[in-house]
């Protein structure tokens, strides 16, 4: 998507690279949305670096970043021991990072058999295979749920904005482009379709205040960013339209495991009549599990998260600052589980469906047996 | 209630007051909870300013001060002239208040036909006289509390804590002492029954995160912040056995408004069968209104609470940082309305009754005419 007028992928082969082969440009999301720095990785120690220091996050962009880290090692020297060396220091950035681990795995798979002159070649064929894949996803993700933002338009006969909420970020920083939630309100946006966003915060890392707000920003896209507390009340008085999320995992049975305050939004999005989708990439349903909130382990972070944040001064400099009293505990669970009875439905990239075990397998009849 | 092992109320006559006359402290809640700092009120000016810039916040501490602004001011001269003076500048200070205008007409109405001479005396002792029924009202609905905490507790065969959840700040600071919704708390606390509060946090200004969490951990009652997106989540499971807020507007037919963010925790209460009460004085309910969605105005705050937050550095010092990106718009409503089907009870001076028109007139007779 666009930043200052420019298009951007979240990861790209640098301008001088050579026959497909060559350096590779991240953008350091750390230092959004107080700055724009793109970064130039040479060799797999700065793709790990890129990782581990989460210039890059979202489960997509950090599998095509290892992708990309695997082939800079090659590049540099093609051998067995390197490229065995290579997948252990990617693996090791983020050990729980599963589509890291199967980027890295794919790629290993690819290249064991392959002649060490051929190496570098066909690892940086497949990472770019891997970001194209992504775009495509997420291309139709949004095509998808570009559908659901023009019936409410022209539900509403054309004449006024189509109010969209969203939680968190599920932009095309986390991915390569479009990104998931973010996908059907871009393309609403380039069709000409007038949207606005409210823009949840997403304490206690505020995603939202500082990525997503920064992306629509970017790209032209109305929007506003208010706290977590608000979308409630903006629901009650008309003002909320739709309201799409991403997800980390959704169940078999469309339990949506989602950044932590995604419940209370599906709950009031389901005590106002507003209809509340998640959107997702197939792969991230887990069809191994069906109740979210018995079988979803919650991951508890640090809660230095919630005590501290940084901002940025009025003098330009970024600073952390504390919060709370020095003496106060802290709990910081990361996500939450919204039941499928408060999911109107389910945005993938092979169209839309309810959010149930029938509506699930409709869309994916191979998983049926599984 | 205490800070530091001593006992405090919000406002207090000076220690070297000779009969019942002279300067008033105060805390400067506008440096919580990074520093405690009483301030010392000498002048019907200092007693402006207190309000004005914050340093007392809260409804009816906001009219105690209002109270003692006058005998300070008749304190120095009790004249007409300056009765009235000192009157004009207190209801100056926040012009929508409403406890500061009834307090400054009370001591009006009382103080115009008095002789000069007796006008400070009389004063100080109405100051006093409010102070004391904000305490008693504050008591009275804490021991009805106490009594829901109690047989939460015995409920669960007294074998383990009684789990909380509050939002913003209905404590004992925005009183005269004990305040409304964490009175109850502080009764069990004091009674011996074991309680632990999770502490919303209340973007955007944070009321809970800064002056809950420091009521409580002076006051030594264990508690827990969380952000305002966590409370669902532990309700889901099984993590808190009690909501408690307070209220700035009741209607007659028990509708509830207070800080935003409050619906939404009212709504996962009722989701998870979590009992969900709200803590008033009688005279905060508004008998003339029953519809508190359709016709309470919700105020419209500046972007800037949502855009920036203080805080501490690890230097210690206090510093202002923004969140968001420059260019992106902001919006802050400051209250949601949380409708009486969504309400357990309501805890009142008088007792605790069903959030409802019928509810509320058994408790409140005297109205039933109006």
């Amino acid at each position: 998507m666009k930043v200052g007028g420019r298009a951007y992928r979240s990861i790209w082969l640098a301008e001088d690279a050579k026959d497909g082969i060559g350096a590779v440009e991240i953008i350091d999301q750390t230092r959004l949305p107080h700055g724009f720095v793109t970064r130039r990785l040479e060799t797999l120690e700065e793709a790990a670096t890129a990782i581990r220091e989460m210039w890059v996050r979202g489960a997509p962009l950090i599998g095509a970043t290892a992708a990309y880290g695997l082939a800079l090692a090659l590049r540099a020297d093609p051998s067995d021991a390197n490229l065995e060396r290579a997948a252990e220091v990617l693996i090791a950035t983020r050990p729980t990072a599963v589509n890291l681990r199967w980027a890295v795995e794919d790629l290993l798979a690819r290249l064991r058999p392959a002649a060490a002159g051929a190496r570098a070649g066909l690892a940086y064929a497949r990472a770019a295979e891997i970001c194209d894949q992504d775009v495509a996803i997420n291309r139709s993700i949004g095509g998808h749920g570009l559908g659901l933002i023009r019936a409410a338009w022209e539900d509403g006969g054309r004449a006024r904005p189509v109010n969209l909420l969203t939680h968190c970020n599920a932009g095309w920083l986390a991915t390569v482009d479009w990104g998931t939630a973010l996908s059907p309100i871009f393309q609403a946006h380039d069709a000409g379709i007038p949207v606005h966003v409210w823009v949840d915060e997403t304490r206690p890392r505020n995603q939202g205040a500082s990525l997503t707000a920064w992306e629509l920003g970017q790209h032209g896209v109305a929007h506003t960013v208010i706290v977590d507390n608000a979308g409630g009340h903006l629901m009650q008085h008309g003002r909320v339209d739709l309201c799409i999320t991403g997800t980390d995992r959704t169940t078999a049975a469309g339990d949506v495991c989602n950044k932590i305050g995604t419940y209370l939004k599906a709950l009031a999005a389901f005590d106002n009549d507003v209809p509340f989708y998640v959107a997702l990439p197939g792969p991230t349903i887990d069809w191994s599990i069906e109740d979210g909130l018995a079988e979803i382990p919650i991951e508890e972070r640090p809660g230095a998260e919630v005590a501290e944040i940084a901002g940025v001064t009025a003098a330009g400099a970024v600073t952390r600052v504390r919060l709370i009293p020095e003496a106060s505990p802290v709990a910081n669970p990361a996500f939450d589980v919204t039941p499928a009875r408060l999911v109107t439905g389910l945005i993938t990239e092979r169209g839309i469906c309810p959010a149930s075990r029938e509506g699930l397998r409709a869309l994916y009849p191979e998983r049926h047996n599984q």
